[in-house]
């Protein structure tokens, strides 16, 4: 059962296609994460790769597999440590290119999750994973991921809420976009309103980094269980790591009133029932 | 089809358990609607009864069923108009008392919906409604029905967007909850994330007026398809309207990117598939 967790978002700014460049922010990152006691570090959607890809081809020649040293040397830093690492990569399986997470920590690669929701473009370079998303067991908590947009469908936070995730995981690279002063951009409104819906912490790292002409929200924030921003990027703050301590295991509690528990309080049936018309 | 849409949430306060003083409240905001020229009115939860009874009995005492004078009043009022009232009542169902809500037009009354998700003391209180929320077909496009915590249930809105809801109407009564400065309500994020993800309208109508010491976030709100409020009760104003002017079956239009579109997008057997645990 964990206490507090330190959860950091390092909102790396990746160089397209760089891999070997890539890489070397990411072990950087963990290296400052390491020094700062970070229980759980979490790097952007496709940190190793970058985003912006003209086509298959070129996101092709930045995908890594899991054999990659990459993965061996992060699991060598994080030796003798409970610090556990999420990041994005451009995944070569076999054919197929994949908008991919690792989960790892001192005993490896503990999961490996392929997007399944692809966004604009996506679409045309990435093929979509087709597993639901994982749960992974730690020293901190149980560890759900997803990618993105991946956040955006109700259903998917929901599946790793009923499996038990404590906090999720979300790599990100969020497309600058339009929102009123008053209110945050709207991917961390979604992420409170999915934390505070289903009783768990939320960390969604962004990245940072123009890449082709496109910007990014910058927006990497983490969430409570109750749906409150604890910490976030400073509005136009580039590459910089949001770090808040938390008890994630606090998200086993789902009661919100006497009477009241965020899922015990779903109706399964009446979700399949037709919907009248008048 | 639609074009401009006036809606609005008239935020009342009516009085515990007086019936027809509230369903005097209730016809005089039919008839400013009227004046107005709005096309939908929305109405708080339970407007007619108040909320914060004591036990059952009590609520069955402010009690009545869609035979009560009230809704043809209503009609009445509503003939050779296109305005459509949806309205919160205590309602007796036989031995049963539900949280309901109905949906008025010239032509009477045209659905019916009974919370199904009860929050707190409402459980001591109220029987819950095992059918499905309603859309009902009208000029101003198709209008989904909730009831406040039903909301809270991302399945709910889901089933309503899917079956081609294109405006959700929330009555509701929600306690005053505390909040950061920089964040709205949790119940308008929630309602901001929910529009967003499933491109509709949504129009919460919370109410005003402490009952026995409970006091509202009085915090109504009309928010677009795109998640952003479009018209709020200014923070304290008591009781009061807002009016928002809006295209519902702008809704119909679920792209996001050229290769995107909010409900196109989702992958139900994904979603039936064991979360991997690790």
């Amino acid at each position: 059962m964990s206490g507090i967790t330190r959860v950091r978002c390092d909102q790396l700014a990746p160089a397209l296609g760089d891999v070997e460049g890539n890489s070397d922010l990411v072990v950087a990152s963990v290296e400052r994460a390491l020094a700062d006691r970070v229980d759980v570090l979490v790097l952007p959607e496709l940190a190793t790769s970058g985003y912006v890809f003209r086509d298959r081809a070129e996101a092709l020649r930045a995908a890594i597999t899991t054999t990659d040293p990459l993965f061996s040397r992060i699991q060598r830093l994080l030796d003798g440590t409970d610090t556990v690492v999420v990041f994005g990569f451009a995944e070569r399986q076999r054919e197929r290119v994949r908008n991919s997470v690792a989960v790892v920590d001192a005993s490896g690669v503990r999961a490996v999750y392929r997007k399944t929701h692809l966004w604009d473009r996506e679409t045309l370079v990435f093929d979509a994973g087709d597993d639901a998303p994982p749960v992974v067991d730690t020293v901190h908590g149980r560890i759900g991921v997803l990618v993105c947009y991946d956040m955006e469908f109700p259903e998917m936070p929901r599946m790793l809420a009923l499996a038990g995730a404590d906090l999720i995981a979300v790599p990100t690279n969020w497309p600058v976009g339009e929102h009123p002063e008053r209110d945050r951009v709207a991917e961390v409104i979604a992420a409170q309103a999915t934390a505070r819906g289903n009783g768990v912490f939320i960390a969604c790292c962004d990245r940072a980094g123009t890449e082709r002409g496109q910007d990014w929200n910058e927006a990497s924030v983490v969430v409570d269980q109750f749906g409150w921003v604890v910490a976030e990027a400073p509005r136009g703050a580039g590459s910089t790591a949001v770090t808040a301590d938390v008890f994630p295991t606090l998200a086993r509690d789902k009661s919100t009133s006497p009477h009241n528990d965020w899922l015990g309080d779903r109706r399964p049936a009446l979700y399949r029932r037709e919907v009248p018309r008048a």
